[in-house]
């Protein structure tokens, strides 16, 4: 169990064979392959694009851009130090240590990275060498098991399971074997994406007591942990005992506030995993750019009103969304307690595209609605799709009508 | 002299070793060790910091934050492709394709990146894997080194020699030992940073004689191409025959434009290259902000007389630094013909500091004044120091008192 400092490692990779096995096994391509034939296929001039939020539907808040143009305006943070300024980072540590519920030191426990994309990339980089054991969530994120083969990691998998009300479990057969292969890096998304669904408070404690038995470390995404429906609780997992100094949290405001375009995100994490994340962010991109990073200033500060008017807003469009697909015979769907998606399962589906989510996509989209194929989140989205439900609500419901066309 | 094809190989890195080893042996400490030592020294409060250009004393141009803001009201493209945005890129390729003196493909030979670090790493990752040659100026930008030495690369470095009129060529005993060694990919700056000269059309020629015979790629930062100074003329490598299919060319709007705040960079070369440049770029941070790309569609465009009078300015401060820096004993400096950079040599001086440059440069900032050390930029950095001299006149003025100060 001793194993060496973090660093970040790198592997030769072959970005083709971040496919899945599986897939190509299936249709005999690559992932980039069935991404290249659904990018290719015919769409109408008023293609409805579900793959990702619709950022004119849901604004982001005012102070995001006005933010920015004071700091352009004051322009003296062109050239932040290299894990993000100083006093953005003091202004956004209480925040975070409120949110979170665990102290954060804004000197060594803070990174702020070009999108929450630019925290993955950077931690699974410093965390992730050739041959490493990463247990994966199926499905989850495409991008955690593009950049872990990239990094030449070992995946192992673990399937969570959903309930009628969106909750995440996993099974204990899962985490049996999870525990038994010892990973070095364990990785998900909570609210998983693409499922929705939010990780109960056992389930997390879970994680949390195989991270501390194997000595790994926890990478989790919370980038949609504000977006929480009803009655559920989310449990933060680096506030549990003993997880502060073994969790990188990831952190943003690109989907609650809709603010993808601006392009920031956090990394929280312990200051060995945090120095090396910045070495990686250095090489990479420098630094987050130094006027978008004063736009965080504006951020997880007296919300509590425009964070409860989005969330019923969501919620409404979620449960409308449910029923619509719900009306699809042989389509089942799980309404989720987080986030901004779901994910249909078409596998009981009788048609010309049977449970084939490849295909069912590229007829979706020739029908004028684009979705995310279920393959691209790993072996258990095969035969669903993702819909991102925070759009324009007319425009969502013209969509439905156009994918409910495709199974008659 | 077959080589696989290019694909984003990297290697396990050890930062640390990103160390120049001969200041390894010297200092008994690595790189980072001394930058950290540069970063604990004290300052004074007034500390006036040289190591980068001053973005209040030159302004970004107004179209900058006037592009951003429009693209954050319109809103239409806070996600783009990861390349960039297709009408982005549609705007730039003939303005593009008019600096470089060549035609550029906006769908396949461009790409948009954060900043044009980001260009490099990129580039890096598709071109560079373990055991690869990789050329090297020597002294050249210090993260061409690390990030060489991050992918596993083996470097063999060439070091151009200064003419005083501040145009650089290559000892022709440089060039066959590079033409020799068979370089996958040569690596170098022009104008060159530190040294701001800028290769002579000879020089240029000549590299582009060995990358064909070699089968090498050149990547070739462009960042300062537009400010050169008096009769200077600028070569572009990737316009000369059979130069397009092997060059990517770096540009930018940070340095002349002073626009590094907003980290919008471009990759310009073949296609297939490009192509994994996206897929590295999409893993390290998705894309380039969506706002921030939009101000590219004010760049390049009816700007003669604002070019013209931004490097009459940096000119003047040229020959102000460089008569400042000429009258300290032992030091001796060529002006540079293009940048906005000085790499003043103190192997000469008497003193307590003697050519040492970290020391000098830790001296230097009590004094009050930040540079950047020699070592940073290679071997044939040792007892040297670089000054951006794109700052205000008066403040430069007080920094340069303060720096000869020490010498007394």
């Amino acid at each position: 169990m001793s194993r060496p400092a973090p660093g970040p490692y790198v592997s030769p990779p072959s970005l083709a064979a971040a496919a899945l096995p599986e897939y190509v096994a299936r249709y005999g391509a690559s992932v980039l392959d069935l991404d290249r034939a659904v990018a290719a296929a015919p769409g109408p001039p008023d293609l409805i694009d579900l793959t990702h939020g619709d950022t004119r539907a849901f604004l982001p808040p005012d102070w995001a851009l006005r933010g920015f143009d004071t700091g352009a305006a004051d322009n003296t943070e062109a050239y932040t130090a290299y894990r993000g300024s100083a006093s953005v980072r003091e202004v956004l540590a209480p925040r975070v240590a409120a949110l979170l519920g665990r102290p954060v030191d804004a000197a060594r426990e803070l990174i702020v990275t070009p999108g929450s994309q630019g925290a993955l990339f950077a931690t699974l980089s410093a965390l992730v060498g050739p041959g490493d054991v990463v247990m994966l969530a199926d499905p989850d994120y495409f991008m955690n098991e593009r950049i872990t083969r990239y990094l030449g990691g070992q995946i192992v998998r673990a399937a969570p399971v959903m309930s009628a009300d969106g909750l995440l479990e996993f099974s204990s057969e899962d985490m049996v074997r999870i525990a038994a292969v010892l990973p070095k890096v364990m990785l998900l998304s909570n609210p998983n994406n693409p499922l929705g669904g939010v990780y109960t408070a056992a389930a997390v404690e879970q994680l949390a007591a195989i991270a501390r038995a194997a000595d790994a470390t926890v990478v989790v995404d919370q980038l949609y942990c504000r977006l929480i429906f009803g009655a559920a609780t989310y449990t933060h997992l680096s506030a549990l005992p003993g997880m502060a100094e073994r969790t990188i949290t990831l952190l943003g405001p690109s989907k609650t506030e809709s603010m993808s375009g601006y392009r920031v995100g956090l990394g929280v994490g312990p200051p060995a995993v945090v120095d090396q994340m910045e070495r990686v962010l250095s090489l990479a991109s420098l630094r987050t750019g130094g006027y978008s990073q004063q736009v965080l200033r504006g951020w997880l500060q007296d919300d509590r009103d425009w964070l409860a008017e989005r969330t019923v807003a969501h919620e409404k469009l979620r449960d409308e969304v449910v029923e619509r697909l719900r009306a699809i015979p042989g389509v089942a769907v799980q309404p989720p307690a987080g986030s901004s998606y779901v994910f249909p399962d078409c596998s009981a589906v009788d048609g010309p595209y049977g449970d084939d989510d490849h295909a069912l996509t590229i007829a979706f989209k020739q029908a004028g609605a684009l979705v995310s194929p279920g393959y691209q989140f790993g072996p258990a989205g095969r035969g669903r799709f993702r819909i991102n439900f925070s759009q324009d609500h007319d425009r969502l419901s013209t969509a439905l009508d156009r994918i409910t066309g495709v199974f008659r």
